[in-house]
């Protein structure tokens, strides 16, 4: 197969547009870098749109496993030069595989709460970098899943998915407006535990009963005052020094933790 | 005052420089953004060689005290164009003051275990953003310092300096090579306690004696054998998902907190 080796090919084009919100929203689509987390995907039952793959890929043996099931969803499979891939990826040194997948966003109505002895909540989370770090750590935890409250950033954009190092595919993530978040979390069965600076319970000290559902703020303000008053209990992160908080993804982490150990 | 405009004015130079590894090796200087934070250095008995502000910041009663303190301390005081701003900082919304301020490390000789509960170790940190973020948590979690054990990333980077949130004033960090702190953490009073994938024990269930120092190997291997003898214990964090592992300062959060809390 010869590689195709311009960017103005129709395929090349729609990939490279998937940086953008707008794109991603139209499409439903998102993209994932590298043979690793590409395979990952293709494991866990993602089958890839497009495979996009450059010369010193070409003759892995993964990547045909990959081709494959690109192929039998009828996805479309293409080499490429170095020089697009450095485009696609907006990287000097790109990723020599990049896969094009279907967003999945799970309804609230079709989750199982006991299913996983904890779940997390995001309420308006800005930061694409905490996004994905957290989606990591919710994989790492065995976390059932993630819900992002009220108007969030991407968990499928470009940086939020580097940084789940290929977890975006393993933990599902769910979305709803406030509103729809409250009236749900009526009929969570454990404990539902806020994160609030305010708070006079300590996170180490609190009961979470399984499975427990952590809900966090976002990373300017905090939870909001509709919010807070949510879960059956708020929790705060001793500070003990100078700094008045933690940055997002390690309290989260921090949270997580403390509620399954 | 007439603000500076130009930037070839030698002042500016130097400042802009500041993202170079080897100008901030060799002025021993690093650069600060945003008003809040350059206060606080100064609060904590920091004082700015440099203080570089912008129009909007002009008449702000904190600047006047950040000025006050640098010129008390012989440094120099200049107003500079937006234009400036944007380019000493490299981003298009810049911060309207700049400090450039002294790198301080506290040699491993002046370090007081015994006056904190919780010491950071990080062998071979890569990346800025985790380092700079991890000096957040010290900070917030009351510990006594962070410790740079070989070849690691610069602390007092950009990129790791705007992670700390100005925690990089507040926190002392100290580095050393591998031998060094080999034979220094010999004196240790308290637990040292290392974390790796391969260990047995849970990080929730280890004995952290006061005071623990943890140690954190790197982003991409984790503690090196020569590393992993030397702790009174090695503690794993739970993996239940597919993840292998979770993000070097989010693992550093859990472990500061599991030992402190």
């Amino acid at each position: 197969m010869r590689a195709v080796t311009s960017l103005t090919n129709p395929t090349v084009k729609a990939v490279r547009a998937l940086h953008l919100r707008k794109d991603r929203d139209e499409t439903g689509l998102f993209l994932a870098e590298g043979l690793k987390h590409v395979t990952e995907g293709v494991e866990l039952g993602h089958a890839p749109r497009i495979l996009m793959y450059g010369p010193e890929a070409a003759s892995h043996p993964l990547l045909r496993k990959a081709a494959d099931a690109t192929r039998r969803a009828g996805g479309e499979v293409i080499e490429v030069t170095q020089e697009i891939l450095a485009k696609v990826s907006r990287r000097d040194n790109p990723q020599a595989v990049v896969g094009v997948f279907p967003q999945v966003y799970r309804p609230l109505s079709e989750i199982d709460p006991k299913a996983a002895d904890c779940w997390v909540a995001l309420h308006r989370v800005r930061d694409p970098g905490n996004l994905g770090t957290i989606v990591r750590t919710a994989d790492a935890a065995g976390c059932g899943g993630v819900i992002l409250v009220g108007e969030c950033c991407d968990p499928y954009s470009v940086e939020a998915v580097r940084a789940t190092m290929g977890s975006v595919f393993a933990v599902p993530l769910s979305r709803c407006g406030e509103a729809e978040f409250a009236a749900w979390r009526k009929g969570w069965p454990g404990s539902v535990v806020g994160t609030l600076l305010s708070a006079t319970h300590s996170h180490a000290s609190a009961d979470y009963r399984k499975p427990a559902l952590i809900l966090m703020g976002n990373e300017q303000q905090g939870l909001t005052p509709e919010m807070a008053a949510l879960p059956d209990l708020n929790v705060k992160i001793p500070m003990r020094g100078r700094a008045d908080s933690l940055n997002l993804s390690v309290a989260t982490g921090i949270m997580i933790y403390a509620a399954t150990s």
